[in-house]
């Protein structure tokens, strides 16, 4: 599973490369001027993530700002076999916009243009550089939100190359449950209009879904359609202690299980807590916490409310807290959100990333209990925090980068975290996705003759291996 | 677009074609025996489904009972270059199931074991004959349900190999959001697993997505895990009139953007509404009328029901009837499915047949006005019935099979339904899929770049075109 260059992707040193990408590059700034830049730090910045893998930058940066100029770049590229790398806001978490091969990281943070927004059927239609909070804030006035979140200011155009989901999945689904349909340019410059604004369709073969989640490996999304929601009249939060991990997810099992729509059920381990606790000044419990939120009618979001209390209740959790009033409630979520800074507050000197898994619900509790041990059975410092409500969960160990030991101790404990989770009927990433860092474990999950047809689609729609090569599937072209 | 016999599926009357399809019958005959039929009148019900489509009937049927067998099957008629048609219940409706290029017929209706119910996880595992009611039946004692519900009693893997939706698919969503992940036996004899329990992954190309709604083309399911929902504490529906068809669309539209979590919206027109109250004995007011269904804890029930009364009044509807009582419910319901058989009561000597498009919610009124209009314009008879929560209506034309000329007139309609769907940015058929019926109106739909990408996928994963040959793409092998 070591990433293997395509013939169309020769080594990064050779010289035919080496004049492939000085062509492409001059022919780019012939073109695009100040819009293509070599510079090494932009390139730096665009070949990393917020990932502990190694820094690749690639050749050259360009930043088209329409359909036809990123077609320019495509097939620019595509006559020289350069590999062309996708990139948003680079927030994702698995080396996926590195450049392992070198190439052209193909900038979309400049096609900001909201197309249209349909209010009556509840859908938008964007470019890709738009940001989750940019189109939110365009919303505001018409009564519509688009709801998932996944911490970071993401380009909905990256959310969608990466599947993401968020806090609010649990109610509203994933990017592939929120894409309508996407506009994509493949390796060879054709444009492909993935569907129509029909909320459903049975014509075919589902390319809006084959695009989703595939991280740029198959083409570069140039327009998104996307699905909207309705502000709740109401929403309210809360917090909720719990004696255990085990008692905080059997909880929120009986609350889906109930029906109980709930909008956001987030589980913070106790070692998050405290560090939150310090960070955002808040006097949460210092016990295994569950963070919910509601939405709906006053009548319907009360409703809602007392029943959880009762749920959690009787499995020994409490006081639950509210946080009716639009302050509270921001302040609380920006400290779920805030854990990661809270986390390297708590951990002077040492850096952390995230990793994530997802289990069946019923194994949520076994698999973040042991996770826990095992982590301080390897003395590694972590916050584990998750979407409880889709049994996905993300752990931030702490560690120092030059120590190459403590290096080595989580790399053992990241593959022991995957095992745990296969074995369990779950799945090595929930939502950060594959990029390079989840590659190896991708036969593990899949088995063979899956991640053959994974190999089979790639080659059949990049042929040359140009699309972001080295991330999720790797063959030789 | 004309169906094009891959090199491996030689044209149905070749001698070379006779000799293998003869070797795969005694081979088949030697190992399943009397699970191996070549008897006309059952090839010819497995040649045909709820379709005006002309019987095309297979060389032989097969019944096999496990994986195991599936996967011998395939590969001995991959051996021999015999194509394969898996076949669920045979209720779709645009000759899915046709065998154009003859070959054999995998009847998947034995293999109907209930493998596991994971109650916490809400999900269960099945094999593919299992049909929607049987699942429900199964299920009722844990307080679970299956929602989807496209009328027929069809089959699970034929409703995932389709896409099939149905009446609450507003609220539930469709196969493609309520499959968790499939087994799928691909044309070489390998056994693919598509995904985990995992409620959510982001693990590579959504290869689950991919063979839902691929209609036998790429495999055959052998397994589908399948997302469950709690049964609804209260459940109420009910039945309300309005003046026009415009009047019952924006009530829908403001309906959801209001947030109602309504489970079931269903528009009838007036000549529906006449002939289901003369076939169901209802006494429904003779109009256009919204039949709709809110699932919720009692509290929420009602305050939904109230609210979409007052957005009823506000555009000119009602009065509203109520039918709490679940005999109520049911005789509702049973009415709405027997629409169809009202239709054929009300016609007598004329047959019928089902056809579907789906258009965003805005553009529905329009779409079904000018449908109605056209309809009597050509002088056919027919009911319009829509699932108008997405935007997805059937139109079910009455006429004399014998009429050549009748038959003509409403292949001209079809045409117009399709293109003024699509012009209105809707699809060909937002339920009933492709099959044979719908490959036509494919490029206008999708466009030939996406069309190509739909044959890559095709040839990456059945090179050998011997998948169910003749269905949603075509191409030379």
């Amino acid at each position: 599973m070591t990433p293997v260059a395509a013939v169309a992707a020769p080594s990064p040193g050779s010289a035919s490369r080496q004049e492939s990408v000085a062509a492409v590059i001059a022919a780019l700034s012939a073109r695009f001027g100040e819009r293509l830049s070599t510079n090494a730090s932009l390139r730096e910045q665009h070949g990393n993530t917020l990932t502990w893998q190694a820094n690749e930058p690639p050749d050259a940066v360009v930043f088209p700002e329409t359909t036809a100029e990123v077609v320019e770049v495509v097939k620019l590229c595509a006559a020289h076999g350069v590999p062309m790398i996708p990139f948003g806001t680079g927030t994702s978490l698995e080396g996926h916009v590195n450049a392992p091969f070198g190439g052209v990281s193909i900038d979309t943070g400049r096609m900001k243009a909201i197309l249209a927004v349909h209010a009556e059927d509840l859908d938008c239609v964007i470019e890709p550089g738009v940001t989750r909070k940019e189109l939110n804030e365009h919303l505001r006035a018409s009564g519509l939100f688009f709801p998932i979140d996944p911490g970071a200011d993401a380009s909905l155009g990256g959310m969608a190359a990466t599947r993401a989901s968020g806090t609010n999945a649990v109610r509203y689904g994933t990017m592939r449950e929120n894409v309508l349909a996407l506009e994509v340019v493949l390796a060879d410059g054709s444009v492909v209009k993935t569907g129509t604004r029909a909320k459903k369709s049975a014509a075919g073969y589902d390319l809006t879904r084959l695009f989703v989640g595939s991280e740029g490996t198959l083409g570069i999304i140039t327009q998104v359609a996307l699905r909207l929601h309705g502000i709740p009249e109401a929403i309210s939060a809360g917090t909720c202690p719990f004696p255990s991990i085990k008692a905080a997810c059997d909880a929120t099992i009986l609350t889906i299980q109930t029906g109980i729509p709930v909008a956001r059920i987030e589980l913070l381990d106790t070692a998050s807590v405290i560090s939150v606790n310090a960070y955002s000044k808040l006097t949460l419990p210092e016990m295994p916490l569950l963070l919910v939120e509601f939405h709906g009618t006053e009548a319907s979001v009360k409703e809602q409310a007392e029943r959880f209390g009762e749920i959690a209740e009787q499995l020994g959790g409490g006081p639950f807290t509210w946080a009716t009033q639009a302050e509270e409630r921001t302040r609380l979520w920006q400290a779920r959100h805030d854990a990661y800074w809270a986390g390297r507050a708590a951990n002077p000197g040492k850096i952390t990333f995230a990793t994530d898994v997802c289990v069946p619900i019923s194994h949520l509790a076994e698999c973040v209990e042991e996770t826990l041990r095992d982590l301080d059975a390897c003395g590694i410092a972590s916050g584990v925090a998750g979407h409880v409500g889709d049994g996905n969960f993300h752990v931030s160990p702490f560690f120092d980068p030059d120590d190459h030991a403590q290096r080595k101790v989580i790399e053992g404990f990241l593959d022991r975290l995957v095992k745990r989770a296969l074995a369990l009927d779950g799945t090595c990433t929930g939502e950060h996705g594959v990029g390079e860092g989840k590659m190896k474990y991708l036969v593990a999950e899949h088995g063979e003759p899956a991640l053959e047809v994974m190999r089979q689609l790639k080659r059949a729609i990049d042929p040359h291996n140009l699309m972001n090569p080295g991330k999720i599937v790797a063959f030789s072209g």
